[in-house]
């Protein structure tokens, strides 16, 4: 197939001072959750977007000295010639694949606790680090002196690392951005003060990088470009910013002051929200932007250029779920894309210190361990035919990538339709962006002759048995808890066995049971997004409802998906009453007792219904069934039987599609998965 | 010096199966923020403990197989033969120093995530982990022949990797413990229900790892040999099971069931609390009992020998506090032991993913990477006498380990007192045993004639300039700020300068600030232990008290060092009231303004006084004056001044000592402190 026209536009080469990069797609700096400790996952993970037809590829944030250690997570670092080699690694990968190859330099500031360098963290002020008991020392002037000499020789290690682009980095609360502000910088000397005194750090640096790269390497910076709730700054001072700094980076990767908006979840954030801050900025700058926008529709990239708002369509997690996502519109193949849901989940891995998966892209992080290529597999190993049961997300992804191996499959489904949990779940408030996991195998379904799908098909162990497939995946899923137990409490708790109480799958089930009108109580001991979508469902529904979480917030975990302030937010903002580190230990039909978790304090919240959101449990009847009689099992001619995703064990989307996607890669593999393969100091 | 006879039992050698442990001192398992990322700085600081004396030394738990994988957390791992070179370091180093290596394996169970091998967790149920949106598999038949021969394949690893002592990890909430428990054991197989099911695993990989090991190593097992507050057995079943099992290992390591009592810090747990726990336990079971308590005191010790409870004194803290604790026993120099405070900050550096810290003993974590010795250091590099101003815990160490290298040294200290923020913090409640930072320093001052000590000795810029040091360090610590500021606010709050609001400095001072009865609200930004003591103080003195924390729970950071349950216990037990996910936006001396952190709901509470406990600013006067003039320092002769502790960077006391002792350690050294080394991955 061929390019649509309309397109043309994402692949003209554009110029970046010295260099040219090939078209408009551009991977912004991402968290990898690899950084330092996974140097070659890293640079297998990296390739992989070049080779998918970004035109530029970045690092995550990369440390240019011990004094910005970010230590439990997994930050890259550019300290020593150790480094430079780890991270040639990636440039040379990059390259090989025809795409630049770009770092950004960073220094954290106050927002780090230095906790394996031991260094004190330097900032303007003295004050805590983000997480941490460990407050910044002040920066006198030889301290400045010293953090530019810092930001040289780094960037002179960047260039004997192969790095193409090398970036400033001004934003997201690290060093550089403290002194931008007005509120922040309460300096004294030239550092502080006017305008002129505050961007001077940053002048000096970006004067000092671009010498100490040269003439034949780009000079980027990453920026933020409007203040939003009047934190900071007024747009007109940040205006005026720009236009001293424009002309002294070849290139400007712009943000809005508001994370929470910049790497917004799709519960939270549309595409291309951040258009409206950044109208106008490329022409004040008179050099290349880009920004990010969690894209995936070609039209809305086009727009963005047509509109001059952007040069270079930035992406995170768009390149996340789809690496070949450049490559996919310039072959006219977009009904292949496999969009972001905006989850988040990839940023997650970074916030928890672990390689970087993908909700969508089962193959993220597996690039170097796996082997694993998004868009080739393996062919069939044999000439089995297989029967997978249970179209979730597991389900589906088992039998795409089998029958992309060529494997004859038939997928069985017991209701009507496709897609299980990421069909129900993308029908609560903000998840209609989860139903593309479904899509996407869907649409891919169509060009795969040998997957043969039935809906409407509950298969029984006699049905299984009697089938013929000598292999066979059990994708049945899971279903909540209604007995209270989770994390918390390992017994049924009294009266749970109560018609008013009610699960997740109840809620999510197209005949909701009905409840007397009054207050509901939810009972969160998941923590991450159920109980609070469910909230936002019930109270949207005009429910009084009280979330009584083990939690210290709702949704605690959804901190590592930055989406933690906004749950809070809606929640409140809809009327939800928070009950946080408690629990629920009775219910009688008209009333929830509530305990807390750190006392005997105990009260009675009157309640209609109460929706527990603890665990779930594998729904692995039909399994056991099978198992149940080894004889019949041996002589249905099966000789594999295995259960995958939730219904093994239960956990996120991502897991199940990671596990559907596992499944069909080891079939009669040439080479076998290794979870023990990782990448540690020399013994 | 010789040793006191009275403490000649703790010297006796003792069986362990076929080895013989030198020694009663015993270094259990416990975590190092090390494990498999860091095997050099590993084997080092292991090693020293076996220098200092200890018999026994052991690992922290270390995964048998994929499926246990605590990432984030630095596990030690004996996957592959990789892991048996890594392990191998630390056992030579071990043997080395004379001592016995012993292995705790370990299976995570439900409790782990698996976050970087992507394995589904196993365990008797499918629930949650504790941090994660990841369940379990349950264990069928076949996954329970898998683990016992996972445990004994790593067995043998253990005896190829050098162990001496192999574990069987039995508790603290990881996979054998569920077996263990009827509660959390619904199993209808031979491995669930009766007593004797219920330990079959247990006894199984007893059998089987003695088998794996030969007859040469020793078979340990980690036990819960108490459940307290009716959470799980009876301590009749207990006892039962012990004595099944008590035959099949050559060492019993007991603990309680409550692992905020077993690692209780010292604000809530005494010396030996587990004693009337484990009593006549050792006769049940035939074999040698070693339990932990926070020992430091020789007499206790003897006490738990002489009375029959433990065959071995186990220590983590105290080995980690004083590595030559036992030599110092044996060699009657008490007075120098430097004994534990029960902090628990070493546990928050597992907790949070880095190389373990002390707050009494500076060298630790710093063996490999600085070669400091906890006994040793280089002799003065120059004849240069110093100058030391303040007697906190920086300036105290400073001047301690200057004059141990040989210096003259004098120490100069504004007030009477001498120990700084550790005299002052130590009075509050629950934090006497805080003060051993300072009496510690204070007895090694005795056997020091080239230290001089002037308290109540107020030096002004012209004082140090006059005093003749060519080299002086500034150790003049930190004051709490009292205007707001601090992770939250970037600004001063209104009516913050009210003389109603008080700092933590105001209400630990001889004099606390008069305030009218009354309520009194805090606002905590700071989130570890400060804001919670305060409030115990006032709450004890009969004050209404509010906390308000923009933490989820009061002392949210102090979930890393396990005081986070009865912290916000001992604050309900008291009255206090907690406010969380909020703050403190305004005062105007009736009325504290609390301001909602996810919304803009906003209340006035009553209160006579606010006190704030954001961040702190260095008290850097004397340094801002005396570098102000450079002309007069150049002719003063001073070579070099500067600041160290929380002058510099306020953090915690753990901080100021080791940037104390870094002080002393740096000052003409042949070899640089390098903040920038660690272990990684091949580049």
């Amino acid at each position: 197939m061929t390019r649509d026209p309309r397109y043309d536009v994402l692949f003209e080469p554009v110029r970046i001072g010295p260099l040219t990069a090939r078209n408009r797609f551009y991977q912004v700096p991402h968290c990898s959750g690899m950084g330092r400790a996974w140097p070659q996952a890293l640079a297998a993970m990296r390739a992989m977007k070049a080779a998918g037809g970004w035109a530029v590829v970045n690092t995550e944030y990369c440390s240019i000295h011990p004094s910005s250690d970010d230590t439990p997570y997994p930050y890259a670092s550019l300290w020593d010639a150790g480094d430079v080699r780890a991270n040639a690694r990636m440039t040379e990968a990059v390259h090989d694949q025809g795409a630049l190859a770009g770092v950004e330099l960073w220094h954290g500031g106050n927002y780090v606790g230095n906790l394996a360098s031991r260094e004190p963290p330097i900032d303007i002020m003295s004050l805590p680090s983000r997480t941490d008991p460990v407050q910044s020392r002040v920066l006198y002037k030889d301290d400045i002196r010293a953090l530019r000499r810092w930001h040289s020789d780094a960037a002179k290690r960047a260039v004997e690392a192969g790095f193409d682009l090398v970036y400033v980095y001004a934003t997201h609360a690290y060093l550089l951005d403290h002194f931008l502000s007005p509120v922040s910088n309460q300096r004294t000397d030239e550092y502080g003060g006017s305008l002129e005194n505050r961007v001077r750090i940053l002048r000096e640096l970006l004067i000092e990088t671009r010498e100490a790269i040269g003439p034949d390497r780009a000079l980027a910076v990453r920026f933020t470009a409007a203040n939003l709730g009047g934190k900071g700054a007024p747009t007109e001072e940040l205006r005026e910013m720009l236009s001293i700094l424009g002309p002294l980076a070849d290139i400007w990767d712009l943000v809005v002051d508001d994370y929470t908006l910049e790497m917004g979840s799709s519960r939270f954030v549309e595409e291309g929200a951040q258009e409206s801050y950044l109208a106008g900025l490329r022409q004040l700058l008179g050099k290349p932007v880009v920004g990010v926008g969690r894209f995936t529709s070609p039209d809305t990239m086009v727009g963005m250029v047509k509109r001059g708002v952007l040069d270079f369509i930035g992406a995170a997690r768009p390149s996340i779920a789809d690496p070949f996502l450049p490559r996919k519109i310039e072959e006219g193949r977009l009904e292949e894309i496999r969009e972001c849901i905006g989850c988040n989940i990839c940023y997650a891995s970074n916030s928890r210190g672990n390689p970087i998966r993908c909700t969508q892209n089962p193959t993220m992080g597996e690039e170097w361990r796996s082997g694993w290529h998004p868009e080739q597999i393996e062919p069939a190993g044999s000439k089995d035919s297989i029967l997978v049961v249970g179209a979730g997300p597991a389900g589906l992804e088992a039998a795409v990538a089998l029958a992309r191996r060529g494997y004859a499959v038939t997928l069985a489904e017991a209701s009507d339709t496709l897609g299980g949990r990421v069909t129900r779940e993308s029908r609560l408030p903000g998840l209609a962006a989860w139903g593309r996991v479904r899509d996407h195998r869907l649409e891919l379904m169509k060009g795969l002759p040998n997957l043969q799908v039935y809906p409407a098909s509950r298969m029984s162990a006699a049905d299984v048995l009697g089938f013929g497939a000598p292999v066979v995946a059990l994708a049945t899923g899971a279903a909540w808890r209604r007995d209270g137990i989770g994390r918390l409490h390992r017994a049924p708790q009294p009266g749970f066995d109560s018609a008013a109480v009610l699960t997740p799958d109840d809620l999510m089930s197209p005949e909701v049971p009905d409840l007397p009108p009054g207050p509901v109580v939810i009972y969160d001991d998941d923590r991450y997004y159920m109980a609070a979508v469910l909230a936002e469902k019930l109270a949207l529904g005009g429910r009084a409802v009280t979330l009584v979480t083990t939690g210290g917030t709702a949704a605690a975990w959804a901190y590592f998906t930055e989406e933690l302030d906004r749950t809070n937010a809606r929640l409140l903002s809809l009327g939800v009453t928070l009950r946080t580190s408690s629990a629920v230990v009775s219910f009688d039909g008209a009333g929830a007792e509530v305990s807390c978790l750190f006392s005997d304090r105990r009260e009675v919240l009157a309640a209609v219904g109460l929706v527990t959101v603890t665990a779930r449990s594998p729904e692995d009847l039909l399994y056991r069934q099978l198992i149940q009689n080894p004889a019949a099992l041996r002589d249905s001619g099966i000789r594999l039987l295995q259960r995958v995703g939730d219904c093994l064990a239960p956990a996120l989307i991502a897991h199940a599609v990671h596990a559907g996607h596992r499944f069909a890669r080891e079939l009669d593999a040439s080479k076998p998965w290794d979870a023990a393969r990782r990448e540690l100091a020399a013994p």
